[in-house]
């Protein structure tokens, strides 16, 4: 298992479908927008000023939209991960 | 739904009529000032550095002007909305 | 009515006359300077980190000058105005 | 009268005199240096993040020393002053 | 012993395979993702703004992934290491 | 007398002897390094947040050495000093 | 004596040996790294802003590695010294 640090997440990202036109692979201006992802571990949480730890907001299984470009992408047991601050997460799809 | 995280809030942007004279797009000089739309969903609020939680300052339903090329734009069930930062809301129209 | 957020203010800008000679309008150099305005609508100030709020410093009716070039314009029912920062004010003309 | 706001104050900017060489105004290396000038209004002060307020250490009809560059020019009846932040003033003159 | 100061710890680096082709060494793309290393020390944490000292999240044995281009090599009885800031260390790999 | 403001100091600086070679000045190398003054005032210190005003560590008559190109030139009756702040500071010579 | 201030200590610097092949200087690529030297005075620490002042993590006669181009050179009765900031020392060497 890989256990993200502080407020970082782990993310599986969602594939995007690229759309070609004859073949030809369209790079979507859709792919500046922030992309979804279903976090699969969550760190601990920050450390305030005062010695208090805050909890991530999100949990294990929720599906979020992040920040383009954000993050480390990672490489675990052959499968790609994304570690993203928690800042960078921008809402959970309910 | 989309829920966003900590001091975030989701717009649903008012569309901006384009004046045209003789079917030539003007490109409005008033497009650089602050655009206007309405609240749909609001975070939580931000988290200070003594553990208190402060909500925003806005509510869902409320009609805002918000800082022009603030925020993320996302795609939710085939429709646009954008994520923005509370204090990238200038003020409440009441 | 507008109702600015935070430490932010609503200010309804004096008119600058400019001065020309035999037709010519002059840029003036004071131009740079701070400008002058009256404020119609206060926010309910800014939030310090332990959690207490201060009100603005300025109130509905002053006259005050703040920095050129600050702040957002905003139309508001066929009326241009201008929300800035509290700290954009550099005095208050009594 | 102009009131400045926070930990601004008012200053009446001392006359450089400039030499002249036959008739040649000689532009003075020393006007890099920090100026004179004499405080004709303070601000209230800064608030500090636990909500407390500090007093400016200059009071009216000082004589400082401020940072060139420093601050906005502001003209009030006809007269010119300087409104600087208390953090540009280096020095009292005793 | 090399005893790292602050929130720093003494990673010592996986080394990563290159991959040759007919003898020519092929610079991975998936160089710019985090590394892998061993914690081989640790600092005592880093001094909150209150006083308190925060350990760091990871201990000695630890494998841990971190940003790539982070700390500062450093050679000790022969042996290369790197010291890096423990927000630098984005996941333990358990 | 000059009364520095904040944590300021005002100092009186060493006179660096300038070698020549045959009536040539020799710039320095070491003109780089930190200069050495003599402490001749020094301000109240600076307000932490939470309102309590904390001493500067030199006092008058202490000689220290003080970064180059920190702090501004001011002259006061005909004499010139250095204001610098306290954090410019390096080492007081002893 | 040479008293450094806050969080400042003062460094003998370890010599580098530079390696010569046939009399030519070699610019050794672990310039780049951190050097060694030894603690030779430290300064009583840096101030929170509660108002506590934190002790240096290091001692007198600690040997130590510390970040590359960090710190002020000083030179003290025909000695050469580095001043640097405690975060520029990343490890003891024990």
């Amino acid at each position: 298992m890989l256990k993200p640090l502080g407020d970082r997440v782990l993310i599986e990202v969602a594939k995007e479908e690229e759309k070609t036109v004859g073949g030809i692979v369209l790079t979507s201006a859709s792919k500046e927008k922030p992309q979804t992802g279903s976090i699969v571990a969550v760190g601990e949480g920050r450390v305030l000023e005062n010695g208090e730890k805050v909890a991530v907001a999100v949990q294990v299984g929720d599906t979020v939209m992040f920040e383009k470009y954000a993050g480390s992408e990672v490489k675990y047991e052959g499968k790609e991960y994304l570690i993203v601050h928690e800042k960078d997460i921008v809402a959970i799809v309910e």
